[in-house]
């Protein structure tokens, strides 16, 4: 397994800082890992406000189907995250184990069981020992600090090659709030969701539903517009929380989803979840390169989307990426095999700034040197326009290089 | 590339009869490759029946559109198939291609040009110079031989590492029929059709309406049910030619398709479809391991399809059989997110004959040592029940190695 950092990563992680109301500690409890944090807790001093968007897969782990039983009542408490094992198609044991990490969360807090989330990442279908949890969760309550935010990414990271973090202000009302989020992923990775797991929250003072509402819209264009491998883990999770802190600097707490004064709020909270899923896709396992693509004229936005999600799962698109082709034949093939709506003698395309097909044929002014040189960069944009109505969409993907076959030749070993 | 030949080849070509009524020829036309043969002409004494099914893509390559719009004439004198270029996304320029292809072989053979069929693999977006063809259609015409089935295979192949051929006999009335089959296709392999390309010619007299019939119905569990890569190409072709010449034996023109005249034919048939699109996987690039998936207890017939061809096309599933690891927790993750009805609690899954799960969970007497050694095979056979119903399904697929990227990282250069 690659224990180098992907070069993509950001250059600098950002000064994170405390989101009032919310503490975290991190903790070793030897879940698989050796000699490595692999438990997040995350505490908050008041109940907050919650909302969580959760895999579609049909066989969703068990920490999923927990949350989703506690989500309607509307308030947490603290959220246990463990690495190194997912609970997931782990039967009876898997529900077992949930409610037993539930219980020693609630009493090492004291708070109800309802008010407790849990996520589990890691290898599918091996039971997960929950009794360690036990052992450490009281200590780490005790030891849980606010300004913790790129410890707690690191303690939930499997495959990743670096911790994914963000943070974004904005005002309400006039009262500056902040937003911090953390992301883990970096294999597994598909829409509906594309996160693996992700974990955001706010010193805004905003009502449950309101928070579901934002959280729903927010992660169409930002986490379920990328993809890493087509492949949806059993365990995708993205949760938000809102401690409310920032009432006392007098900010009126929101409970109309279309508030006015949310406006600022929305768009950095947009502007974060995208920054979080872009992290995941810039290490996405073995990825050397992070491919934008966009899709314009097509017939609706969610044929564009499945156009260009299409072109960002083709295994032969991603490795004519990896190896720096300008092989736009792949492009068409993968518009074609989407099964939406195409016309092969209006297809335009694009790699970067150069135009490299036109009206269903190469560019008259096709240059290969062109097209190459875009190839060779690091991030690399593609366009595709169809020519038939106004849809569009964006999604991004990485390549697929012998390293992820190397990665995932071995992960549990 | 790979130039060494795939570890799961068959061990030795059949031997392949002549079919009476067909000659066949191939030429180095220069289109693409240097010092190998890159055309075939196949060419009928008499007008033989054609039937044919062709790629889903909306983007199809112009031989596609060709082909297409000649089969209602139901009759076919000469097929020319080339490889180095696929005449797809070629615009305007492409369909003149195929024009002037047409009238060159109707010109060497002496036919009308909707008795002609015309195939093209190999690179997309490249205009075709269909003025190579002239050269050499009327030389390949004189020298067309019955027994050259090799031959053949071996000019329509690209990154093929060898010639996929079939032979079977079968009985009609009474009266032995051949049915030979070539295929090519080691990429951008999936449904809708799954072949590249596919030729299949038999002495037997049948109407073209029944022949068409009987192939539509063959490509469901054939080349429909194996994927590489879940690429579509836009140039997927299969064919069936019908030669007639048992006529001269006795044999009755079968003109509908429940004749029970048919029964051994059929199954003739669709036991070489099914030969040829497992060469297909067999072949697929860089495969060194080729998987049998069968879902049982599924809704329906389709959803078990559907489910089936989530892990066959899963990028991990794949590189965990390339790494020889048991790994059934992303069999578990493929079901989940194929949006098929799944019930977690009652999924069974096996590696060959050990059962490495049930109930939702681990097998109490899973062993990893059973499983893996069930993974170190060549062959391996994956079998998931649902519990649910009677649907079920077979496909086939290969692993996902470093060799794939390779492969299809420099493909065009």
């Amino acid at each position: 397994m690659s224990v180098s950092v992907s070069p993509l990563a950001p250059k600098f992680l950002p000064e994170m800082p405390a989101i009032r109301g919310l503490r975290m500690a991190t903790a070793a409890a030897g879940i698989k890992y050796k000699n490595r944090n692999d438990v997040l807790l995350m505490v908050f001093d008041q109940p907050a406000t919650v909302a969580g968007v959760f895999t579609r897969s049909k066989c969703p782990s068990a920490p999923v189907d927990f949350c989703r039983a506690n989500l309607p009542h509307g308030q947490a408490r603290v959220v246990v995250v463990n690495s190194g094992n997912a609970n997931a198609f782990t039967g009876l044991k898997g529900k077992a184990a949930t409610e037993l990490t539930a219980k020693s969360a609630a009493a090492a807090v004291g708070c109800e069981a309802n008010e407790v989330y849990l996520a589990s990442t890691g290898v599918i279908g091996e039971p997960l020992d929950a009794s360690k949890f036990a052992g450490v969760l009281g200590d780490m309550h005790s030891a849980a600090a606010p300004d913790f935010w790129v410890e707690a990414a690191k303690a939930i990271m499997t495959t990743d090659t670096y911790p994914k973090v963000a943070t974004r202000t904005a005002e309400i009302g006039g009262v500056t709030v902040m937003i911090n989020g953390i992301a883990k992923g970096a294999g597994m990775i598909a829409p509906d969701m594309a996160t693996m797991l992700s974990f955001v929250a706010t010193d805004a003072d905003i009502d449950a539903s309101v928070l579901q509402q934002l959280l729903s819209a927010g992660v169409e264009p930002s986490f379920n517009s990328v993809t890493v491998d087509s492949d949806t883990s059993t365990s995708d999770t993205l949760m938000l929380f809102a401690t409310g802190a920032a009432a006392a600097d007098g900010q009126a707490k929101v409970t109309l989803v279309d508030d006015p004064a949310l406006e600022g709020f929305r768009a950095a909270l947009n502007d974060l979840l995208k920054d979080l899923a872009l992290q995941v896709v810039r290490d996405g396992e073995g990825a050397r390169k992070m491919v934008e693509i966009t899709v314009t004229g097509a017939e609706n936005d969610l044929a564009a989307k499945r156009i260009a999600l299409s072109i960002a799962n083709s295994p032969l698109v991603k490795t004519a990426v990896a190896g720096e082709d300008a092989n736009w034949g792949r492009i068409v093939m993968a518009v074609g095999k989407s099964g939406e709506m195409a016309d092969r003698d209006k297809l335009a395309i694009w790699f970067g700034e150069v135009r490299v097909a036109v009206d269903g044929e190469r560019d008259p002014d096709y240059s290969e040197a062109a097209a190459t040189a875009v190839m060779q960069r690091e991030d690399i944009p593609v366009r595709v326009e169809l020519g038939i109505g106004e849809g569009k969409a964006t999604v991004w993907t990485c390549d697929l290089t012998k390293e992820y076959v190397a990665i995932n030749g071995d992960y549990r070993s």
